[in-house]
């Protein structure tokens, strides 16, 4: 309890913020803004929310975006931001997984710094033009891998980083969820509709929206790089064009060992999403449903319950923390984490100094190629008979 | 998962907030801020933020006040305010216990509606002088008990009050830290410091700061009134002129009995507020650390766990909760929910039409003066050798 | 895992083990019984097992004890057991709570070793009694306060004797139930029955049944002697003759402060013993029904698990221990533990030698005392309005 | 705590149990003497403890055994004990794995019933050998996978046999330890020793210790036969013969899909299996290291958790319970219900009459060469890039 109260910070504006996606009736993009206003470093002024314009207009209102700045399309509004002295700094996008790449190309190249959902598009090449499209721009492309930036899996990955783990040889790593055990998508629930449906989700069902969130994390706090995977996915729902049920084992290069499950059929789970490291000197244990608990066991000693802000905290739990130990933070808060450190880096840019240190964990481009080439290694291997498949 | 994205809402303007206390150093002023953010319902635009006129400035300035409408005083903000055609709407007042009552008065008078931290007073004098005049303005005055508005917390006093717990036999509540374990104060340490001196804190340590939280949450839940204490209170720091540690019996009217305990010297607590109810029909258990669950036993049934936005939410769990269950929301969406249901009734005032039923839960004068009454029972039955004493 | 077995032990013979009560439909009996076979250092050879005679006989069959030693009266089994060459040398006392002290006094007059079930006796006359007749025999008496003999509590007894929780503050004790939550004795179940009747149990109800577990882990572990207790007892199933929730105040001797609660009718619990203790360097906390963890905090360190003969075991776990960790042993292990201690110091003292001193921590006379003065002054402190009252 | 004791039963006669292994030094052997004594259904009359000579009869004389019963050799006591009118009626098997079949198709041979200790054999050869030697015999052969007799685990087998859990979709199960972590086998350390050498452990490390554990739990409880597997086994320890850690995707007949991960080097396990199943109505989760709980949800209702002899016990969780809900049992009352169900139907056999169906859940020879073909299995698949390989 006995932590100061952080102020917000010293910075003298707010960046402008801009979305693509997240009108009415969406869900991510209402937790977008949401983490965008969590720490008071942006104010959204513009965005194409719909591509229904009257649901454009009618949530742009309800955001308090002036109507000039209500887009029908998200070119119109690259072309119209880019140019106005006071356009967006910065753009969310929040549509579905097919419609990535364009907006986030077409902003970049309009000199507009990018935050995008996951997984960063629905196909490998889309993936691979938008990673040149960052690159030639040489703006900030920050990418909402969210469970991230919990002030936990910081002090995890500060711990494995400072050897306290030791070498590693095993990672699990699982997220079950269970609301698509029966077939949702066929009674219109949005949410379902698209992320079932390969023209918009890509090749991966539960692979693609929760198994990228663990194959991030593993590699997030390991520090290790998966080199393949033998993979076994299944749609357990009949009809069903996706996965709903993706198993598989991992080999990391160096030697170590794991397995990844994503299941969206597992009854009794919401978003169980676990994360186990074990090396030579100690073993991590985190769930994301209790994320402000990391256990922590050195070889031969007790078990230890670490928390958030809380006695042993490293500099990365720290800095993530917005309230003292035993006043639990959560999904929102990691959000926020994002959007915070995201500020940090492009306001830096914008005043032409370094960015604290601690902001550059946020994943971006790299971290987004890395889950589509999962996706497809993934996929490939469970359609080849499990085998050995490079990612 | 299958909750679609809640709007922000159809509002057409955001209140003007204006704040007292709560500068640099502070700790509370910052999260009443964070929850004024957290749902788009404020915009800070004046305060006084402190008794040292250069960190008020300083401080106004980090959060984007115009420096016309950063203040000295409270005193000459409510005047100013007041007066001013665009003047702020709501102010917060996140001083020290001592200094609650002066400046709500103020604003109070000067017509502008009022959000207080808790305790209400450092004496029930002033708390009773502010009861009137909170009578007297007819105003909104919202009281940040913030545990009340966990959702669990929401759905358990439906529970009861839908009576499937029966009638009430049993209650007990307690609230252990251990922040105080050692002399903290004698460090410097500034909320150390006010806490534990009486001429700031009142008659009640940590009786006023965390005992009368769990006082609160006992009566919110259970529907009950206590009628009497039977208290026991020690300072175990040696030189500590305010309790450290204080545990009590309670007596219902309708006869149902209950204990509480509030301690800030259990080493290995953080902020372990938990709440068990007992009636004839089943019983209930929450725990403020991991607040998105809630233990529910029908008699001779097994117990149930249930979740924030979860399977057999009640109305008023999903009426406080933003993203689906199993992303846990913490201590900073609680707080922002006092925030969101205090802007429903205040903006409902403001346009003349009846307030969603679903904001009405906000604590307020009548809790904050219960409390006062509380503790000044607390400290007269320990005085009296812990005799049973009529809140 | 890397515990070797251990050896059942080296002694040359078993004890030979009476039993007055416990015949077919009771419950405890049993328990005790499992607890003598457990480690093999007990024969049951003899047993007045009910009042009834028909009874007594068919349950001595079923237990393998021969006619001849099937005895209809505890007066009889003592003076024919007393008088064999080969007859029993201890025998279990497990009657209801009013045949305690009779049948004890029998045997001990008898030159017979007892192991008594708890509490012990119905009224402070008979334990009193029983106290001087213990004193005069100069035989052991072992107390069945089977919680004691958990592993982890034996811990945490060393922990606080060897100073590692500093000067104790703090003790926090409870035992909630719920199978009294209705009036089960008007069902004529049998453990109901004579649970809720003066006559059998005497003053105290749960104080009597559950509260003087507690009351004894209390003392047990943190070595403090409770100097008073204001008490504030309750019958909340209409008819019922004894209290069924106990909510108690405690002021230890040295000036610890504590709070004790015991229910029967706290619906969703099943024997949901807690106990912590708080000092001025750490903090424990230890659940009976997940008997095989402590957790304990130092100030300012993070919380740690500590487990049955895991890492960090001191001497009094490994003692109190039979497998690896992870592999959870139970209450029954636990009340075989008592029987295993307690064969040692009976057999020490058969065969003229120091006992192990490990084994020296068997409640006896002096506890079994103490929980009558403990009910004593409860029942005294409620009814004269929860005043302080001298254990 | 509403339950009425247990009688032991109502048999005539204890069985006359003999012992092979398990002498001073050894692990299991004191398990399953104890397990054996529990509920007092034997008694140990004759051994042979140990192949030093030495130590088999001080080992015997610890245990009571009469001189004459103490046996050098297996061959011998097989044959001494078939002879003797009073000869043992069945013998416990606890020698390490390469010295399983043999004992046991001599007591086989020689008319005595056996139990035997997992896995069955080290070779899949020797695993046939006593299966066709127990066809032949007609003889009782019970197998101690422990786990399955837990009260929690056959409620979970019955709820899934009487469809509440659905079409069964998922099986997650796993096994992590940590004592192998470094090289203990190194050290002399007598368990670790055997485990690790392929001579007496056969093909599997972990795999053949553990990993059989998980695998039979995993068919016992979903009633599903595995089909195939996926695995890739890893020896970390630097100069192991043996896999520590071992993972591999199962394909269950039917359809169903699973994972199951064994390892020995996760640090901060100490035994924790866990068992998950996820079908088209229901999940069920449960942990070893906790074993009096079942958490069981039904697909849109809340979590339940489930508790031995708690409300909505199932027939098998009551057979399997001694004590009521809330007093802990654990592994070592898990292991001894293998003993009572095997006891009754020995019993039976000798006593020509049906055996109570409760009893009949005791794993036997069909589960024991399950396992050496799941061992068989794995190893190939991950000697042959983690294939899929039927089981």
């Amino acid at each position: 309890m006995a932590i100061e109260g952080k102020s917000e910070g010293t910075v003298s504006r707010r960046l402008r913020l801009g979305m693509v996606g997240g009108g009415q009736g969406a869900f991510i993009g209402a937790v977008h803004r949401l983490a965008a206003r969590m720490d008071d470093r942006y104010e959204l002024v513009a965005g194409a929310l719909s591509a229904d314009p009257a649901r454009a207009r009618a949530s742009a209102a309800e955001l308090h975006i002036a109507p000039d700045r209500a887009y029908a399309t998200f070119e119109e509004m690259a072309a119209a931001e880019g140019a106005r002295p006071d356009g967006i700094d910065v753009v969310s996008i929040v549509t579905p997984n097919h419609l990535h790449a364009a907006p986030s190309i077409a902003f970049l190249r309009a000199g507009i710094h990018v935050i995008c959902d996951k997984p960063l598009t629905s196909t490998l090449e889309d993936a691979l033009a938008l990673e040149r499209a960052v690159a030639d721009s040489g703006l900030f492309f920050g990418f909402t891998h969210n469970y991230t930036a919990h002030p936990m899996i910081r002090q995890a990955r500060e711990m494995v980083a400072a050897g306290e783990v030791g070498d590693i040889r095993v990672v699990q790593v699982e997220y079950p969820q269970d609301w698509l055990a029966t077939k949702l998508e066929a009674t219109g629930q949005k949410q379902a509709d698209w992320r079932t449906d390969p023209a918009r989700s890509g090749a991966g069902g539960s692979l693609g929206d929760i198994g990228t969130h663990a194959f991030n994390l593993a590699e997030f706090v390991s520090g290790l790089t998966a080199d393949s995977v033998a993979a076994d996915l299944t749609s357990f729902v009949e009809g069903r064009l996706l996965d709903d049920n993706a198993a598989m084992l991992l080999r990391f290069a160096g030697g170590a060992r794991g397995m990844l499950w994503a299941s969206q059929v597992a009854v009794g789970n919401e978003n169980a999403v676990r994360l186990r490291v074990y090396g030579t000197k100690a073993g991590l244990d985190w769930h994301q449903e209790d994320p402000n608990y990391l256990t922590f066991t050195r070889l031969g000693q007790p078990r230890q319950i670490l928390t958030r802000a809380g006695e042993g905290a490293t500099p990365g739990n720290s800095h993530a923390a917005r309230v003292p130990a035993g006043h639990p933070e959560g999904y929102l808060e990691a959000f926020g984490q994002i959007y915070r450190d995201s500020a940090e880096q492009i306001t830096a840019r914008l005043e032409k100094r370094a960015p604290n240190p601690a902001s550059l964990l946020v994943p971006g481009i790299a971290e987004g190629v890395r889950g589509m080439k999962f996706i497809t290694a993934a996929v490939a291997s469970s359609r080849a008979g499990s085998g050995w498949t490079k990612v």
